[in-house]
Formats: structure tokens, C-alpha cells, sequence
């Protein structure tokens, strides 16, 4: 079968024809109906994060956000021609109460490889297996869209996360901030928008009209916040504070410049990861003070599991197509992956059809 | 009868003669026993936060730290004789939900006034009224030792936040590390070590030895860190990352440093507030990514509310009463003020007894 692979030592992208896998007992067989690009996928491709080939392997089958149809069940309990999305951490050989929990994405560095990121092959080729475990139910109406799973389970996530942290008393958010107009950033925004947790939403972005990301923000009915103009640490003096704020970026102020953003009582989730060093001037009194004096919160929320994949399945079932489908601006075969990684200020959502 | 007030235009501390204030319909009048003196204390009477004097007085009681006897109950459900430790917010004119639901300490500015810190006069005085919403039960047995219940309930506070904010899956924290050897410092890391969360503490101080406060420190069994020799920021390399940070400083580093020192799912709580203004060089790279790659939070947390204030008087009632004594180096009485309020090496916690 053909994957996408990727040679850290060459740094070279390419499809590479390899053995069609065979599931073990317990294992299903998928076929990949489509896998969508993100931004770490393309900062493997540039070498700057993940890439790790797993033992024995001098390349990286790549791709973290799938959706397929199961071909072979195996005896398992799901059904031959279920559309279902994969989880992308699986556990390494080491023993941990956070695997039998199904908790992977608490486990600490060393008790998990992230399928298409680092130590174990993705899902960018023609068919992958996985333990069922690792998968959720994609509405059939939904299956052309089904890579959007995995993103909105991070959303999912630090949504409750956030809500989890406000639980001790009666928190009543009204607005969300969303940080970056990349391809999470707004579809973060669309599961924002058309959720019930807030009545108001801004995006962030550093861009010129006319652009794509700002119809996109607009089109959906929130605010576009251009940061040159009204930087994070002063958008509550603009537009008034945030509930919450949800960091896309993973620009190193913005972990600090998100508390100045939030309302008394407000809850930040950072997910974005920036390069290792990158030293600023910070008041840190005001930080400081700033989160205590209001009972904020910062959370850091990497990675999801199973129960908020459910939940961005759930919500790709209730919201329009049409939402989708302006989110997606470039579908790509197999014989364009040049194209389809590389990222235009034209680009939203790209994705590798396996239909094709 | 006699109170300690607050003079702010003078910047001037000093016992007055006022009038025994009258319980209103639904309030009790409590016979102060003792008010301890804390931090913030120091501060307003250095003129650096707080002691915003009541509206048409020139002065504000102080003391917020307090233990009494209900003298009159005036009606209420409330027993004469009863053994009380009183709540610090209450409520301004503004209408507010969280006056209502009893979450003053998550209110934004401006509703809410501080009994003996801002707007409203504290309880370092002969007697006080309250409206008994705004009283907790101490066991008899420690009647002496109730001004314990109000900072004991700040950490109440923050363990809750933190256990919440952890809620959503398995934690398992083993270790806690309290920043600051100052009397909330320690009396949280007596808290922590007698209770049954963690199995290991740590406590940071900057003292050379002999030090009555590394001595309390190890007496309780936890670990002092000099942070001359050991930074916050370096604490995770020497004694291994903590699952629980609780921050007293107030030293504005000290949120960002605290992240540092945390293990993977790890949650700082902050509480000391420091001055306003306080720039550093911060390596928000490392910060940023350190709380995502590994779910780190950080949690801003002021004040306290009722349950707190009975989980503390519950521990309270626990404790050995050497350790609570061990921690009282100095009570004193109204003819005393000066020596009450000056900090020495040699202090940890000073208390004005209303009893002698």
C-alpha cells in the first residue's frame, strides 16, 4: 500500500509503497478515507518538533488526524463499514495506571507515542490497525469530514478542563477569546460559536483584509481581533475581558498576555507549543497579582482522549456542513503531497483524500 | 471600648476609644478573645495595600484573623457562649449573585468590602457584630487558637481549587512544596503535613541556621529548601517536581518559577500578591511549554468562604495543640501594639489577646 513518509535524516517528505498491515488478535484493520494537515505536521516536516521513527524504522509514516472505514472487524465488536476517527497516543511498553485508565493524555513523556508525531506510524497511507479501543464512531453523514475529530477533541478537552477548574462555584462565562487564526484557531471557533458555553467570541489574527480566516471569523458571527492593532495584554481594555481564552499560537508571551485578557474569575487553556527558549521582559508582579487578586486560572492541555473525541464527534454531527466546508480549502491525492503541505495565507484546512 | 485602628493620612496605628457596637435585627455580638496579626496586617500599616478607612471615618479597625465568644445572640439561631471565628468579606451595596450564593471570595471588585483591610472595620477590637451567615463554629477546645481559622482556610481554598481543577482524571499527587517560611507559610505546611494528601513536603525559606522557623519546619517532618541554594526554579532537579505548589511570597517570580517546579499534571496555587510592578527577564518559551506538554496548572486563588472556614476549624480540632502552640510566639496585649506588630527573625506568628 502507499504512506506518507517522512525521512528525519534526509528531512524528506514522500510516499513510500510499504506492506499493507495485518491486524493481531484484539486489532481491526481501517481503510483511510482522509487525514488532515496541521500545524504540527508541518513543523515535523520542517524538522522542528516529534519525527521520532519508531525502533527499527529509518522513517515516520505521518498523519494524526483520520478518519476511515473498518474493513476487517476481526472478531472485534465494531462493525465492517463503520466510518470511525483514531486517538493518536498509544502506550509504550512501560506500565501505567493512566493506560488501563484510558487516560493517555495525562501520562507523563515515556509512557506513550503519538501515532504520526513521534515513535509510532501514523495514519497517512491506505490502511492502518489499531486496537478498537483507540477509536470513536464517525456519523456516517459526517464521514467525509471526520479528520476534524481529532482537532475539535483538543477544544473538548480544555473546555473541560476550563469548566472542571470554575466547578467549586456558580461560574457564568459569557465570552471566549480565541488565540490564532490557524486551521485550529478557527475551528476552534466555529465549535465555540455554535456551542451554548458563550454568548461572544473573538479571534486573533495578524492579517490584512480582504482575507479568508477574517470572512471566515466574521461569516460565523464573531469578531476579529488583529493583533498589531490591539495586542492580547490589551484586548480586555478594547473589547472588555474574556471568560475564557483559548491559546492556539503557541507564541511564548501569550501564556502570560492571555491572564491580562481575562475576566474576574476567568480560566486560560494554552496548547500551543512554542520552541524551547524565547526571553521576554514580563511584569511578573502584575502577572502575579493579577491572577491572585481575581482567582484566575492558566491551564496547560496537550493532547485528549477518548470520552472528548466522542464529544467532537458529537458536535460534527450537530453543526451545519456548510461550516465544515468552508474550512476546508484544499483536498489533495496522494500524488500532490507537495501541495498539500504547503501552508498559503489562501490556506484553511488541507487534507490527503485516500477516496481519490 | 478599646480598638486598634488604622490612622492612613498619619500612616499612624493606635488604640482608641470607640463605642460597643449594638447587634441590628438578625446580628449577634461576639466578645473578641484574640486577633492574629498576619502579613497583609504589616503591609496596610506600612501603607502598602488595603486600609481603605470605612466611608465618613478617618480610620478603619484592623485585624481580620479573629476568634470570639458570642456574647449576644440576639434572636438567632446562635448560642450564647459559643466559640466563633468570623469570615472577612461582606457585601457592599451592589447587588451581586455571589452574595446570594455565599461566594463573596470569587466577586469581582467592588462588591465586596474586607472587614479590617478595606472599606469596613475588623475585628482587633473589644467586640464585634456580624450577621451570623458570616460565622463559623470552633470546637471549645481550641478557642484559644481560632485565629488560626481564617488563614488555615486559605489553603483550604487552594487544596480544593487545586483537587478540582484535577477532578477530570486519576491524580495522584504525592508531594507538596509551600513557598515562604512566613506564618501563613508554616502554618499551611502544618496543615499539609497532618494531612492525609501528601506523603512528602517541602517548605522554601531563605534563613541561615539556627532559625526558629527551619526548626518548626523540620519538627513537622518536611524539608527545608534555602532558596539562596536552591531556586524555585531549580527545586524539581534536586528534590524531584512537586505535585502541589502553594505559593506565600508574593514574590512576583515566584508564579512563573512555580510552573518549573511542578511534575507533569502538577498545580501551582498562587496567593501572595505582590507589589504592582515587578519586570524580569522570563523565558516564556520554557514557561509556555512547559505547562502544556505536561498539563500543568496555575491557579490565582484569594480569600476564602464558608466551607473553608469550617474545613480549617475541622483540622483545627484535629491537630496536635503543640503543633498550633509551637507556631504562637507572642501574644500580647492592647497596651502592647507596637511589640505585637513588629516582625522579628525570632517571630512567627504574633496575637492580640482581647482575654488578658
Amino acid at each position: 500500500m502507499k504512506a506518507v513518509a517522512f525521512f528525519p535524516e534526509k528531512r524528506e517528505l514522500r510516499v513510500i509503497e510499504t506492506e499493507k498491515p495485518s491486524p493481531k488478535d484484539g486489532e481491526v484493520l481501517v481503510r483511510t478515507l482522509a487525514v488532515g494537515i496541521d500545524g504540527s505536521d508541518r513543523r515535523i516536516v520542517a524538522g522542528e518538533i516529534g519525527g521520532d521513527v519508531p525502533d527499527s524504522d529509518d522513517h515516520l509514516v505521518i498523519g494524526h488526524e483520520a478518519v476511515g472505514v473498518v474493513e476487517d472487524a476481526n472478531g472485534t465488536e465494531l462493525e465492517e463499514g463503520e466510518i470511525v476517527a483514531p486517538l493518536v497516543r498509544r502506550p509504550t511498553d512501560r506500565e501505567s495506571r493512566f493506560t488501563e485508565r484510558g487516560e493517555l493524555d495525562m501520562a507523563p513523556p515515556g509512557a506513550f507515542h503519538e501515532r504520526g508525531i513521534m515513535g509510532m506510524h501514523g495514519y497517512m497511507a491506505e490502511y492502518f490497525t489499531t486496537d478498537p479501543t483507540y477509536l470513536v464512531s464517525v456519523p456516517d453523514s459526517r464521514a467525509e469530514y471526520g479528520f476534524f475529530v481529532e482537532p475539535v477533541s483538543l477544544l473538548e478537552k480544555s473546555l473541560e478542563q476550563a469548566f472542571t477548574a470554575r466547578s467549586s462555584f456558580d461560574w457564568r462565562p459569557e465570552s471566549a477569546f480565541v488565540l490564532g487564526n490557524g486551521n485550529l484557531g478557527l475551528l476552534a471557533l466555529a465549535r465555540l460559536k455554535t456551542g451554548d458555553e458563550f454568548s461572544r467570541t473573538y479571534c486573533l489574527g495578524r492579517r490584512d483584509r480582504p482575507d479568508p480566516t477574517i470572512e471566515f471569523i466574521e461569516a460565523v458571527g464573531s469578531t476579529y481581533v488583529d493583533s498589531r492593532a490591539v495586542p492580547v495584554a490589551d484586548f480586555a481594555d478594547e473589547y472588555g475581558p474574556a471568560d475564557y481564552v483559548f491559546e492556539t499560537t503557541g507564541y511564548p508571551r501569550h501564556a502570560v498576555d492571555a491572564v491580562h485578557a481575562l475576566a474576574p474569575n476567568g480560566v486560560a487553556t494554552v496548547q500551543g507549543i512554542p520552541d524551547k527558549s524565547a526571553t521576554f521582559n514580563v511584569d511578573c508582579g502584575e502577572f502575579h497579582s493579577g491572577l491572585v487578586v481575581n482567582n484566575k486560572a492558566l491551564l496547560g492541555v496537550v493532547n485528549s482522549r477518548k470520552p472528548h473525541f466522542e464529544a467532537a464527534a458529537e458536535w460534527l454531527d450537530a453543526v451545519s456542513e456548510s461550516v465544515l466546508d468552508e474550512l476546508v480549502t484544499g483536498i489533495y491525492g496522494l500524488d500532490e503531497i507537495e501541495a498539500a503541505f504547503t501552508d498559503s495565507p489562501g490556506t484553511l484546512k488541507s487534507v490527503v483524500s485516500f477516496d481519490r
